[in-house]
């Protein structure tokens, strides 16, 4: 069961690798334990932090399932399903539901865009098709078609649909969004980027789906709950590492994979799991890992006397 | 068997379908029949205009085991193995050489945009697992990333690669690949947009994968011809016929799936085969079609007259 | 003389218009004492909203001389110099400073792109030419080219550089100015969407430079101040009504037109100045007159409620 | 007078600089002399590689008076009127017919984006203010907007405008507008980009205003002759060298200015005129210039043995 609306951080979960098709499954499970141990209110896999689109199905399943066995039911479970192909979507989904998953997750399909008739088809047609409660994933930049507000309007009345995650990092787009939930008072609307955690939930937003939460989940779990308590001094700090975490760690690369190396490169100093990528992206060697650890040991120490 | 180069026409085919994940098997065999009769020098399935993306994986398979079934080794097939996942492109590689085709087709993953060095090792990758000769593909309105002229020319040395398919539709860029081939000279490079399939000619290239080569074959080889013999009268009053497709045929729908669905719809209309679409898209409607029947039926006389 | 940090409501002067190259200079006044009794904290000519690359350099010079003497010094004039041509932006400020005008406001030349080092060298040359303060105006979608981060942390240390106001939408990088302030406290930070200033000012931003306070000037500097004094409540509440403004008025039209010229419609029906539009563009026409005659009348008695 | 179609080659002049509002007038007639003594069929001023935006208005006048003086009526001078400022086009039009230049070019107004129909009335607002003949300048990647192909059409039958002028790059809008010539066999179709010279003549264009005629006027005269002629040897045999040109000499500093940058430097070393950028840009420095160098001395020499 997905409590409705669902509040708090749910980070998308790194896919811990150990080979090109192989899980780190003591990775996963030690990683679960992290998450679920920092205060997450839900566990987000095979999206974009976990490298979804480059998983082969065999593996998408094997993590589903592993998830769910080490997430025994403490939290629920989110299931990217986001494809280019319908028929792939609805059998990750029952595959989901089988391995007793909470619920699922989709952007639009991303190769030949469709328009906005075309999506709101598209969404009439999954639905029945889906066994579990549904959000909607909205991530312009890498999906190239955006969920628009009058989109998810006319998609609000539908009880199978829960909420809506936005990447877009739009905060205009989330302001409408949030509005909206005057007619769907149980629906949930999640902040992706995690610069903004503090805006979305100012503005009415439920949480964050946040990347960072994989490597420092008490630091957006505090953040959450003080903003929601209306602690801004607190607050304010926080957010001052989260961005701290953005300008450090997720730009030591020059590609769009920097975010996710620098995470998993940190997340390998510190045990957690292995940093292998999936392809086309590769673990950052030896020098960019070097400047990893020299960030990681500063923010550790910044963010352990912020977080208590 | 692959020719190197590769000339002529290698029309990227539609895929047809008789339902969600159903391939309309007899379709597919008039298809192929009408191209080869056509005279095609191959046949590209998987790719673009094939809705290859949307396809599930065990439609894929199908497609390419009926495809090589009915092609009897007239004329090469290629396969694309485009995808985001780089164990399933090679999964379909190993499928497509089991089957008899002739080679594979890939364009960059197309989910979170990689940089050029990053494109440069996945290519390097991906070839030792690859059972057929390779083609690069370069599609960077739907990928977001271009095989970028210095990485192609990184490539160009390895025996493996047989060539590229351009549909950016950025001319300069195709002309700066023409160029590569005084050190390649064995290498095939081919035009995707059909609007400048005579310009491509002109310029040094080989051939053209244009999807209006599915519904008038003739028209396109014979352009082809025309273009590579220097008859350039000729040429220009092919070439006029393709533009009057493209300006007609094209512009029935308002969304990029326009060019799919006018195609599908014409040989549907033709008898050929059905005109399902595979999600996120749908065939068009009655009105639509009516649009396309008229329009046909001007472009067929038009063709028919200058063809012979 | 300008406060630094300058904080509040800094409006962008809609430009009242009576004919192609002809100043409502009437309608000029009306505005300015509407807005100063608003109160605000200051007036920017010359900019986006003012449809200044729009206007000749003649009226121009007029706009400047007349905004400087209906203001008699109550609030400080700001003037856009944005430009293609450098020695255009420095005449007009030459003109600002005689006339009395109170600091310059520059967003990149808007023509062809320039690289971030090009950009800087820019601002550097440009300078010491100038007679008054200078804030930086970040607008991107317009000029193509951003004030990147890096390069406002290279012009921080000059003092002739007062502050910036961002029109980029974009929070992120809003958050990442306003940590810049540590080392600059006496910088000024301001946002241009009025759907972001609640936002801004919670993230430490010092005011806004928003579109709809040249209609609704107490709205905007309510919001301003219950944000500031965090009395999040209030603020909210104010913020959805700029969200009703943002959703109904600013999107009658089609084009990225349609805010100046909802803007400019309104304040016709209320009597302010004339709604002629500089070309490209036009008054709306009678019909779309009507919806916005329908809006405004909602939206004021909703407003009047709110603003006590 | 102007031809009705002009055909040839109509550079694009970089406008000579010795200081940033210091026309350099020794070199402006050595370049006017070179060009009109290389069979060029015109000369387009203050069109963007002339750095037009980022002149002054009085140095755009003077620049007008020394061209059309040098010119001596030998070929038609073309000045380009693009600006923000409806009011500014005028002007400069007007100065330009009495100056004795021959025609007007305008790209959209470049600032806030207008829709199409906004544009079609910007047209049709300006056409009766301009005292010159007429020809539109299709400049989507600086102007964001372009001239629709249905745009276009709709002003075809205007008999102030003689054709238009397409650097988008786009080969498909080009083959689009010439296809239009069916009904208006007086209009003008020229290609911007060099590199696609070849590609416009063999689909019915005109012409070119290419930037390399800057420096090599014959190359592009030879060129445009060959094509035109059906001389397909001698045409690629030319076009490789236009090639060579792009590959080498534009691309030697990093942003988008660096074509400018490397005419000038180039035409500089060849002792034609000052290599003064107007702002934002600046002059390259000694690296650049000493490959700037090196790259001209291997141009010279192939050009010359080409160009008989």
């Amino acid at each position: 069961m997905i409590p409705s609306p669902l509040t708090g951080i749910v980070p998308p979960l790194v896919t811990p690798l150990s080979d090109r098709d192989t899980l780190d499954v003591a990775g996963l499970e030690r990683l679960v334990e992290r998450l679920i141990n920092g205060g997450v209110s839900g566990l987000f896999i095979i999206g974009t932090t976990g490298e979804g689109p480059s998983l082969s199905y065999r593996l998408r399943r094997e993590l589903i399932d592993h998830t769910c066995k080490f997430a025994k039911g403490r939290v629920p479970v989110l299931v990217g399903i986001t494809d280019t192909a319908f028929v792939e979507s609805v059998n990750i989904a029952k595959h989901a539901a089988d391995a007793g998953a909470d619920a699922l997750v989709a952007a639009p399909p991303y190769y030949l865009p469709e328009g906005q008739p075309e999506l709101l088809e598209y969404i009439h047609h999954l639905l029945p098709e889906l066994p579990l409660p549904f959000y909607l994933y909205n991530m312009p930049s890498l999906t190239k078609v955006s969920f628009e507000v009058d989109t998810v309007h006319a998609l609000l009345d539908d009880p199978r649909i829960h909420g809506i995650k936005d990447s877009s990092g739009n905060m205009t787009y989330f302001h409408r969004l949030c509005r909206q939930l005057v007619d769907r008072p149980d629906w949930t609307v999640l902040m992706g980027p995690e610069e903004l955690l503090l805006d979305a939930v100012l503005a009415g937003g439920h949480g964050g789906v946040n990347g960072g939460a994989n490597l420092f989940p008490q630091l957006y779990v505090a953040l959450h709950r003080a903003a929601q308590s209306g602690d801004m001094a607190r607050a304010r700090a926080l957010h001052a590492l989260v961005m701290d975490v953005s300008t450090n760690l997720y730009q030591v690369g020059r590609h769009s994979s920097a975010i996710i190396k620098g995470l998993k490169c940190a997340l390998s100093i510190e045990g957690v799991c292995d940093d292998f990528m999936a392809e086309p992206f590769h673990r950052f060697r030896d020098e960019q890992r070097r400047r990893i650890e020299q960030v990681l040991a500063e923010l550790k120490e910044k963010i352990a006397a912020a977080v208590q």
